[in-house]
Formats: C-alpha cells, structure tokens, sequence
C-alpha cells in the first residue's frame, strides 16, 4: 500500500481521502480550514500542519481545491518539498492553466498529472466513477493501482491539457442535458403536472435521440453535414419556434432554447437549411 | 382494415401513408405539389384531388405538414367535408394551436384528435416510434388499432394541448442535448480529435448524468432545491465559468453554454449558492 498526501478536503477532496483510507493506504491530509480534516484523522488518516508537511510525507501528493487560484496558493507553500515528488492535480480547470501549473511544478522538480474527475463524490472508490488523466505518462504507470481505487482511470496521453479539455466538453454535455431538462420540466409544470411524471416518457426519448449522435459526429468528423439527412434544419428551426412560441404562452422564459434558434437560423441563411443539425457546429466553431 | 387518408406527404406524410398501405389499410392521399403522391400511388394508394375528396373518402384523416398556417389553409379546402368525420392532426405546433384547431373542426362537425409524433420517418411503424394523443378519447379509441400501426400510442387525456405540450418538451430536452453534444464536439475538434472517438466517453456520461434527473425532477416537484445537495451551484458555476473560459481559449463561441452560466449565477445572487441546480427552473419559470 502506498504513502499518499490529499491536499484539499472539501466535498471531493474528502471522498478521495477517505477512499484511499479504506482502500488500505497510508493517509496525510491537509486543509486551509482545518477542522475539516478531524473526520479523515478519526478514520486513520495523519493530519499534516502545512501543504509543504503533507507533501513531504508522501510519494504521491493529490491536489482537489476549488480552482486553479486555490491550487496554485497551495501549491505555492509546498514549492520548497516538490522536488523528485509526483504531483496529481484533480482541480477542474481549463487546458491553459493545467499546463502552466505543469510547467511551475516541473521547474519546481516535481513529476506532474493533471486529471479531471467525472464523478460526483459519493460515487468516488464505486462503479461507474471515471477519473481522465493527462501528462507524465510514467507518473501514471508509478501510481495507476491507486489511482484505481478511485475510480476507473483513463489516460489520455502526454498532452497535459487533454484531461481538462475532455473533462470540460463531458460537462458541456451535461449542462446540455439539464438545460434541455430544465426547459422540459418547466413546460411540464406549467401545465400544473409533475416533472417526476413526465420522466418516463423524457427518459426513453433522450436515450433514442443519443442514438443519433454516432450519425451527427461523423458529419462533424467528415464535414458533410448536408448529405443523408432525415430531418432537415428547416423543419427543426419550425418546431424551434414552435417550442419558443409555446414557451411564451405558458411563461417560461425562452433563454435554453434560445441559442439554437438563433444558431440554427444562423446556419439556414448560409444555405444549409436542407442540411442536418450537425452542420450548427460550425456556425460556433468560428471564432467571433 | 380501414379507410384512411393523409393530407401532407412531406417527409413525414409520406412515411405515413405508406406505412398504412404496408400495413393493409385502404389508402388515399393528397398534397399540394402532386407528383409528391405518385409514389405513393404505385405503392397502392388513390390519389384525391383535393382535400375536400381525400376527407370525403375516408373515415378517418391524418394531416401532417409543415405547420399550422399550412394545416389551417388544407383544412379550410376541406371543411364542407368534414362533417362527421374523425380528424388526426399531427402537425407540429403550440398547446394553443392545436386547441384553436381543434374548436374550428368541432365547429363544422368533425372528431378532432391532436398528436405529437416522436421519431424520425424511417422510425414509422417500426419499434421505438411513440405518438403522443390528446383530445377526443372516443376518436382515440375508435381509431387506434389503425393509430398503432404507425408507433406505439400513448394517449395523454381529453385536455387537448397536452400532446403538443409534451412533445414540444420532448424536444426541448432533445435540443439540450444536442446543444451539449455540439459544443463538446466543437471543443473535442479544437484540439485536432474526432469527435466520432470521443462518443465512447460522452454516451456513457450521459447515461449516468440521466440517471440524476430523478432525484431533480423531485426536488422540482417538492420546491425543495437546497436539501441533500450534493453538487453545489456555487461549486457548478466555477465549472461552467472553466467551460467558458476553455471555450474561448479553443476559439469555441460560448452561446449553448451561456444561458446555464447566467441563470446559475442569477439563482446565486438570489442566495441559492449552495442549492442544487434544479433551483435554476425557478429562474426561468418567472414570466419576464
Ligand atoms: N463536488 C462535486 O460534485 C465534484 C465533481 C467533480 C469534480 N469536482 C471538482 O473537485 C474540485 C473540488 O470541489 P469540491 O466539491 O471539493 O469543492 P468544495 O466542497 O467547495 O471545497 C473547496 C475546497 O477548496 C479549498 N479552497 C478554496 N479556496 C482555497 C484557497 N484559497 N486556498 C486553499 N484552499 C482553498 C477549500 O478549503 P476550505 O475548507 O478552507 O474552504 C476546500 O477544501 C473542484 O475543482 C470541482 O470542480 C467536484
Ligand atoms: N421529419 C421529421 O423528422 C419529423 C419528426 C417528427 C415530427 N415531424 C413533423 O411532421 C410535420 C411535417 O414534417 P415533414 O418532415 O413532413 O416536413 P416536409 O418534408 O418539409 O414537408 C412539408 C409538407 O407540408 C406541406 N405544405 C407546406 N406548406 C403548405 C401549404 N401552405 N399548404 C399545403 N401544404 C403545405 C408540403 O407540401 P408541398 O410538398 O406542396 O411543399 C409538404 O407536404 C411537421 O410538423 C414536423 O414537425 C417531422
């Protein structure tokens, strides 16, 4: 079992050491506010004074704080205990910043990883928790068996930002989905029925709809967005207007669904109302 | 088998009506540029030459175009017609307009049955394909063993503009995610990867992310945002801010994730900052 240090005990940082806990390894914590690491010391873990102290305590330092200012003031007391340490930095961030600390940590003479967790802490040690990794690539083969406790460890390669990036467009996804559910659901509820109701029916739909992703990535992929479509922009900038107009008579405010309308209307008047939805990519693609 | 009609052979007109004749009914359609029927013809269909003809020669029609001004001015050429007849509309549009439709047909003596269709044309009469209902239950029973032929139907009660309710927020859930998948996939292609092998790690995210729609949906349903918070929209909005800035430095425009950035930060500013992020419906439930 390994000698790890977790810095940053907040709602993730205190999952990941209390899993590596159980998991059998040897625990150093530290925290800015340090009451919140008295739980982690009552479940076996040895409560460092200084970022500096827990960072020479261990081999493997995990750092999860909640931005990239945080992480660099942290890691800014510990500059002096970094060299020939491994560094993981689990706070979510842009590609940009992921490589600039990279480049801080190994002038400071420390091995760096960057990861990005997709995960919400109690599935932290569970299936279905995935943890993306990016950087030194001998770093992560020193510590994948416990990475792993964490979750499922996936490397992306050498490019220390493609964790972050990765992470960041997973979300993206996400935020999508609960914009499109949030739309949903005050439609729903404006018609004075429950949300919960209606989840048997959104469930299934959003399932089959991510069943045409695979179609819609290839024409991003091969930018042939107006070859082969079933629905056409056009009709789908109807039923977009028909959503907003709907939305308007029963009082939600238009603001999720507002982007791809203009966007879509955007793409038709390039030419491409004939062509499929995917083709929307490259109205946001461009830089403004 | 029945007589049935189809007024419409757009896309999904077209698929319609041919899936009735497959599937054994005795067939008559119409459109507005004609040599749209010819294939249909062949297929086994009589062509009408009107909307009058095509109402007068089935008990039951369906009418499926572009839109309610084009659903208005079809019917209108058939209204001395449709006295005693059963009339499926399932053409795409607002709560309001299916009622407004539906008080006009009922005023010259037809049966009126709004409809939602969710799938796509090669979807018709296959597995998967679901037709929302609502209006007159009597048409609605009268006719559904020809309505099952064409997907699975789920009839929501006699409130008429439920079926457009829900299919218009089926739709916006549909959008949301396509809204995510397309700003991922904008920030997967800016770093040189296809976003055809970027799927593997989105579908399974989304899949798991629709699994914490329950517990949102709940929260909605008991206007309790700030219980048993896991994630907080404090914690959310720094990602969403991460997400923004990475967007910007990848020469993405920010717009699909834009409105989960400011209408989190306006639930914040109203005290929410530890709340769920179902708490954001509240923000666009407000009339403007
Ligand atoms: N929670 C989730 O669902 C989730 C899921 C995936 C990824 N993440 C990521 O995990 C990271 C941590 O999130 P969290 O949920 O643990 O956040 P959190 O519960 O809000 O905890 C924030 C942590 O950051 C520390 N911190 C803030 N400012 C600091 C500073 N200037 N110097 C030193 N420490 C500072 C806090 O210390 P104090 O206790 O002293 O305030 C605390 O340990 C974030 O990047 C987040 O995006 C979280
Ligand atoms: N395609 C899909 O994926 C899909 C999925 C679900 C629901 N829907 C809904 O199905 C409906 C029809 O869509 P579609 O895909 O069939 O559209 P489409 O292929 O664009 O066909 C439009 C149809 O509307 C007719 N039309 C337009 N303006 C008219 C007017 N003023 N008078 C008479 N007819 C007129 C067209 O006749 P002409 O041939 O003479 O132009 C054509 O038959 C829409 O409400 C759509 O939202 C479609």
């Amino acid at each position: 079992m390994s000698r790890i240090s977790v810095l940053g005990l907040g709602a993730m940082g205190a999952a990941l050491a209390a899993t590596l806990i159980r998991k059998g390894h040897s625990v150093t914590v530290w925290n800015r506010t340090a009451a919140r690491a008295e739980p982690l010391a009552s479940a076996g873990a040895t409560i460092a004074a200084t970022p500096a102290e827990a960072v020479a305590a261990s081999d493997l330092t995990i750092l999860c704080v909640v931005d990239y200012a945080a992480a660099g003031a942290v890691v800014a007391e510990a500059q002096d205990a970094l060299r020939g340490r491994d560094l993981v930095n689990l706070t979510n961030g842009t590609p940009r910043e992921a490589k600039k600390l990279a480049a801080w940590a190994e002038e400071k003479g420390a091995a760096y990883l960057d990861g990005g967790i997709m995960a919400i802490p109690p599935m932290i040690g569970e299936a279905g928790a995935l943890i993306l990794y990016s950087g030194t690539d001998a770093l992560f083969e020193r510590h994948k068996p416990s990475l792993d406790a964490l979750a499922e460890s996936r490397y992306l390669g050498d490019d220390t930002g493609l964790a972050a990036l990765y992470d960041l467009a997973l979300l993206s996804g996400m935020y999508g989905l609960f914009s499109g559910f949030l739309h949903a659901g005050a439609l729903v509820a404006s018609s004075g029925r429950r949300v919960g109701d209606f989840l048997p029916l959104l469930l299934p739909w959003i399932e089959a709809m991510s069943g045409t992703l695979p179609d819609l990535a290839d024409k991003i992929d091969n930018g042939l967005h107006d070859r082969s479509v079933v629905s056409s922009l056009a009709m789908q900038a109807i039923a977009l207007e028909n959503i907003a107009k709907a939305s308007t008579e029963q009082g939600v405010a238009p603001d999720f669904i507002e982007p791809m309308l203009r966007l879509a209307a955007r793409r038709i008047a390039e030419g491409h109302g004939s062509g499929d939805i995917s083709g929307v990519i490259e109205v946001i693609r461009r830089k403004k």
